[in-house]
């Protein structure tokens, strides 16, 4: 039987790969519905008393713990796209680029999905430089959307991520924080 | 109130243009917990008995539907990575060209998610052509995994899908079938 706790899967399932946290054995390529399960009662239970309308976060491993959490808050979700190509109209979107893939995206949001006025909150899988989460959170702005939140299921606490998002004034929580990979071991904080 | 069930959804939300039927209001972009509740437990009923042992997919519009049905088996679901770069190791791929999109991508799933003698279930939102799910079914068979189903939240029953994959020995279901789109309006199967 799997680990339904997260930390406990972290540890006996997450390896490092360099300066990468591989979870794909459970959260982010295989998903295991017990760990996922129990991600989205905690971003729900962060959230309560937070009056939020709806959860953004960007494809694609994003979706399975906004999507969690969305069915224990039962408010809707929106996935931002990520594209190479070519901005459409009709969109609110932000170029990303990512060290860790080495490549410079597009995330977007129809406009027709986000419209104004709403208490958004966003989620992800990871917080590492923080650049995708902190664009979620312009789009939102963007939109006329007030972010009341930004919770992720893992941050990698000395990657920066958090200080930016804060620059922006968003309060930001993770469920599990790395403290370090040195020498191929997790280090999880207290 | 948003309706929670799928036909009343696509009747109210969905749009079409062109060939395309637009669900991005309710199914992949923006997500409605109650519908894609509704759709995990009608996917899981479909399912029942036929001794799944994990469900298949794609990002990033397949993982709600694999997610939510995975929820209500209390079995783990594998979502295909989607590029457009060459291939890397360790990986079971498949090169599929999309019609919808006019682009090429490879499909991709990790070895070390998913291993031999397994009973997989192909799960997606969309049926039409049925070359993403073909691709998913033939990952699993070399992965020495054997496919006891393919299900689908909507399917295009002009596309020709179906057909494709009963061509490989699957049995197909849908939860919504798709007769026409044409002259704009959505004609849906009794």
């Amino acid at each position: 039987m799997p680990p339904v706790n997260l930390r406990e899967a972290i540890e006996e399932y997450g390896e490092v790969n360099g300066d990468l946290l591989m979870v794909d054995r459970f959260l982010n390529h295989r998903v295991d519905p017990e760990v996922m399960t129990a991600v989205g009662i905690d971003i729900a239970t962060w959230l309560s008393g937070r009056n939020v309308d709806l959860l953004l976060t960007a494809e694609a491993s994003g979706i399975p713990p906004a999507l969690a959490a969305s069915r224990e808050m039962g408010i809707p979700m929106v996935y931002a796209k990520k594209y190479l190509g070519p901005g459409e109209r009709y969109t609110f979107s932000r170029e990303v680029s990512s060290p860790t893939k080495g490549t410079e995206y597009r995330v977007e949001v129809a406009r027709r999905v986000l419209e104004s006025g709403l208490r958004v909150a966003i989620v992800d899988d990871f917080l590492a430089g923080g650049r995708t989460a902190a664009s979620l959170g312009e789009i939102a702005e963007e939109a006329g959307c007030e972010v009341v939140g930004a919770v992720f299921v893992i941050e990698k606490t000395f990657a920066g991520g958090r200080e930016l998002l804060e620059s922006h004034g968003w309060v930001v929580h993770a469920l599990i924080g790395i403290v370090s990979l040195e020498g191929g071991g997790v280090r999880i904080a207290d």
